[in-house]
């Protein structure tokens, strides 16, 4: 990275949309150096008054439900509405490479032309805990720079659909048609946090199975627990190719917006968010602080052999980590 | 409690199944006092080769499934087939009063008076990982003590399916016909935790509408993302007052222990939730040596505050106590 500024010089060019330094501060911000976390925090801190005030979508779904496109049709819309949009895509499986989703492909293009769009992929976090960090904090920089939709994507197989719940007002879930295989690399529990189920690509032949699974699903959520905010989670189907239905999930979104506000649950959600983040956080710090000691991870590894085997109890070998 | 014995004195009493030592162990066990975990843990060592070999079976529903009844006519069938059966409750709501589900209740009493059946209320505990902790060690010493079939009832409005779902072989969620109130209370995400439903109260006029449920949950259960364990979660009916699929039950569940053991899923859950209990502990802990630290609760709900409003950052409020 080149060389910083002043907290004051990020926070001004984001508070007036300069998007240069908005990416400057994000990059700030997923750093692991120590100075560049300070930095972005103050960053953070000055911009903090100018957060909140987005409607923040979390948008999930495995692969091949056709999220890309649905983003660019649902995204354009907004725009067109009159709304400025931020999208930023957490991609599990790019850990490891520290490649991202948005990397070298060509996905959303006509989004990423817009200049209403700004479009940001999450980078290789080391931990779920990190990746909740990183895109949290992104997500409050683009609300300073005066982002009001956050689009925040991610694949739903693994466990950052739970982070990003726990980082959204909305929580919507993309499904398939005759889904079987998808089904199967589906995470389990995933559909009982959505707040609304779309089923995608329902168009042309696929439209009558569409809107059977509508009915499934429709039928099959009744018969599950409900959310505890008194918004039944509605099934929608969608088409990102004719534009059928796209406008319906965004006026179903605002409708609940608008009831979570009038039932105090927004609020109630959002102070909720940010406690959870507080105590994940200071949790992460504190293990890491304990795993980082020196010896501490062949230590753990030679204890969790004899744990697997049943030779060894827990409680005992807590308490002999501890004793040492 | 009256004075200690030596370790291999409950050892030695609890592996000829003496219910007396039996029951003084566990309540060591369930003692917070240092000593008494000391005590507890050497006990649990030298019993620890004869555990293990139990069929572990969690059985949760909300109040009014009638799961008192259905564990008396499921638990008198198990004495029946030659079994040896413990019953573990956890109740939840019994943290703040101290109380507990079979306190001064006359529940099971059928079961409560066969000298095959062991029924031991799991007591106040002050947080999940106590109650989970406290529960796998009861369980574990009344595997030594020579029963073969353990319960664990808990109540499915609360934290503690999770916890009881990670100390089973099979997970089995009572649930009423014509829910609709039942549903309010229930935790989300407990359905896709299951590895089976049972519709009970299938007598008289409430057979139809308990085979109805039953079509109706088996359908819904196809479009949910299946276990990964190659075991789709059957959906059965059963009444306690007629006995009607008590023993369906019972060959369900070891036709599941069959197939995980073929398929090596039993070794690597029971595996994983040992490692899994061993890093709960262990955070635990650490955790508690943390919050333990004189003026911290005060400190802590003094950030909160902050947090919540939305006026101090959470990284920021992290980096404040780490530095202190």
């Amino acid at each position: 990275m080149r060389h910083r500024l002043a907290p004051h010089q990020y926070a001004d060019g984001i508070l007036r949309g300069d998007r240069l330094l908005l990416s400057r501060a994000i990059t700030l911000a997923e750093s692991s150096r120590p100075d560049d976390q300070a930095l972005a925090q103050a960053v953070l801190t000055q911009v903090l008054p100018a957060t909140g005030r987005s409607i923040r979508v979390g948008i999930t779904g495995v692969p091949g439900v056709g999220k890309s496109t649905f983003i660019e049709a649902f995204g354009s819309y907004l725009i067109q509405q009159g709304y400025r949009l931020a999208v930023l895509a957490i991609d599990p499986t790019s850990q490891r490479s520290g490649g991202s989703l948005l990397g070298d492909k060509t996905r959303m293009e006509t989004l990423s032309m817009n200049p209403a769009a700004y479009i940001r992929p999450s980078p290789a976090g080391d931990s779920l805990g990190g990746v909740a960090q990183h895109t949290r904090e992104t997500m409050l920089l683009c609300e300073a720079a005066g982002f009001d939709v956050i689009l925040i994507e991610t694949v739903g197989v693994g466990q950052s659909e739970t982070v990003v719940h726990g980082l959204v007002d909305f929580f919507l879930l993309l499904m398939l048609a005759g889904a079987g295989d998808e089904l199967q690399g589906m995470k389990r529990g995933i559909m009982e946090l959505a707040d609304a189920l779309a089923i995608t690509k329902a168009d042309g032949d696929t439209t009558a199975s569409a809107r059977r699974a509508q009915l499934d699903y429709t039928n099959a959520l009744h018969l599950f627990p409900p959310t505890g905010t008194g918004w039944p989670p509605p099934v929608r189907t969608c088409s990102a190719l004719t534009g059928d239905g796209i406008a319906d999930l965004w006026t179903m979104i605002l409708a609940h917006q608008q009831q979570m506000h009038q039932n105090g649950e927004f609020q109630q959600r959002r102070q909720a968010q940010q406690l959870t983040w507080f105590r994940a956080l200071l949790r992460q710090r504190l293990d890491a602080r304990f795993y980082s000691q020196p010896g501490m991870s062949e230590r753990l590894a030679a204890l969790e052999v004899q744990i697997r085997a049943g030779t060894l109890l827990p409680a005992a070998a807590v308490q002999v980590l501890l004793d040492e």
